[in-house]
């Protein structure tokens, strides 16, 4: 019976990895299609449409950043996936809240696309980061308390993937604190953040807090 | 020539799943389009934006109400394809039909989302649920017959499955039936029994009816 | 460096099915994008709403068909694949070249859709579907000669294939020649094959011709 | 521990696939819709619907050169992957940037079909190429350095990789180069190369360069 058991839960953490991969390679899909092509009518010669390219700048930009927070956020629900050696229906349903919050990113990126200097657009876009980054961090405390991690989940595995979320919420949360002054040091600050941590985790003391 | 057949049956299972993973995760995705960007030629100032958004509740409700229906249906799918030893072409299909039920989920929101307050939409939305749950059921009470159960799915396990299809049904049903009120209170009504089988399933009585 | 080899075919037989599940569950999602959700602003009544629902059928009709269409083709592929003991480069781009006709299918079922009464319309759907057909058929006689074929798979497995394909595009090309009498005529004929395939393969003679 | 971690790398590479091949697929999909279909309002024959379709054929062409380019860069990615051991974060940053230019091919194939006759939206088309081309070589060279191969990757199976992309993106290179004589040439060269690669890749010389 146990063993059965077993075999039902391995394979909803089996699926519930594949819901989230095929999710994940949806959202990061749509993000693009913000960038927008210009029109055809609106555009008469070969300068204008460089003109018209030029002009979608912040949204390439945007798409880029997003990207990024996905593929940041990939990462770290893959790490945790791996360290479960089984997942119960609470589990799951913390993974399906944490895939409604990865299926609004397209609607946040949006926003800010169309709105790059309204703070209003760049807090909700943090809201979104930020349910990420929290529902990601209570996954791992439930699954802890719950025994659903593999043995191999050592308590340093257990600290360092807590430490590395609530180091990069903290950054994240900075970077929003940035938008009073203006939107576009907010969105640097964070590009800057996020480069470091999918590009440059070999920074001594950074390193450290990526998994 | 049975190993064979076993084999190639057993592969059959792996790939509904997987299909029914791909799908699921684009409906997912694509009801979150029905949250429109607001257009920025209409906007002027932050605290335009900020109303623009607070605008979007209904179709941000709507969002999470399709979101919680299609978790509780890929738990309810994945539950039963952990059940089944092996699949044949009948139950591909009733899977396919089920599919096309969650397929068209994007539009039934949509719907709900324009029309929040037409008993119309709220019944569409309903009829698009009570074929989930239909199919469903047909699907175990097939497998079941045709004998493609796992041998540890025991009476127990299939009476629970029927009985958690019933009550669910029985209750978003409910659910529609108030909409002569007012369409918010079936709404509201939905959302809370989502809710429970999502997050709460610990009350007596009711953590019974779910698997 | 043979064994090697086997199994590098092998994992590229798995995310050729992979590929095909999710292109074949976007296809089948995007179908239903082409059922609009009625405009808010012409709509002022439950009456109206119906009316406007109503006014959807030959659009909910032309994506039964298509998702009827996706599902038998879905099947048909999965059979064949099941049969596969590897893969080549040839194979691989003979269903890349099946995808490619897969994904025209949102196209084909939009235009259908958008101008029922057209033969034209009809004709380019026909010609969509032949190509499927055609493409699935050239999959496996390519299979046979290359070797790629699992010991299991005996003549009658092959023969079996390749009757049920060609017996299904005769009466798709059947149905499409009744369209100089009525386009309905062909897409009521159409359907009906095809519920034939999904729904009861059990009257005697046409049970042989479906795998 | 060595083997914890092992597994959980092989694990990894096993997501990374499948996020693969649901970004392959959406894309593969999404860029038919830049096929759209003619508006009714305006067309009142089957001459007329006729007449709207050919209008259509530079998008249709375009849709083909794409569908090409993703198919070319999914097998490359996926014979990469099949001679990987595992992977690291740093190669799985990689292969999200190889996505990342996945995602923005019907950006590319979009902007393309609006302006054929476009140099900058030709150049624009080549740079993504470019980027997917380049992103897989530094992938591999990459995987080689650090150790991350299968100890079955011999050294021709390394110089065979590296010399397929190098002498493909050589050939595109100079599809892009033409496009000051007509973008059409262009095109048309890239096509067949395309093609060369996709269907015929005896002819000798060119069959060593492809893998």
């Amino acid at each position: 019976m146990n063993t059965t058991y077993n075999r039902i839960a391995g394979t909803g953490l089996e699926r519930l990895a594949a819901l989230s991969d095929g999710l994940f390679a949806i959202a990061m899909t749509l993000i693009v299609l913000e960038i927008h092509v210009p029109s055809r009518h609106a555009i008469g010669s070969e300068k204008a449409l460089w003109s018209a390219l030029v002009a979608l700048t912040p949204r390439i930009v945007t798409y880029l950043m997003s990207f990024l927070t996905l593929g940041i956020f990939w990462v770290g629900q893959q790490t945790q996936l791996n360290q479960f050696a089984r997942t119960d229906r609470h589990l799951a349903w913390i993974h399906l809240a944490f895939l409604a919050a990865v299926a609004t990113m397209p609607f946040s990126t949006g926003l800010l696309a169309e709105f790059t200097t309204f703070r209003t657009a760049l807090l909700v876009y943090w809201v979104n980061v930020f349910f990420l980054g929290g529902i990601l961090y209570a996954s791992w405390v439930y699954a802890e308390r719950a025994g659903l991690l593999k043995e191999s989940a050592s308590r340093e595995v257990s600290a360092a993937i807590k430490r590395r979320i609530l180091v990069a919420q903290t950054l994240y949360a900075i970077g929003a604190a940035l938008c009073p002054i203006n939107t576009y040091w907010s969105i640097g600050f964070i590009v800057l953040v996020q480069l470091n941590y999918a590009v440059a985790p070999r920074i001594p003391g950074l390193a450290r807090l990526t998994s």
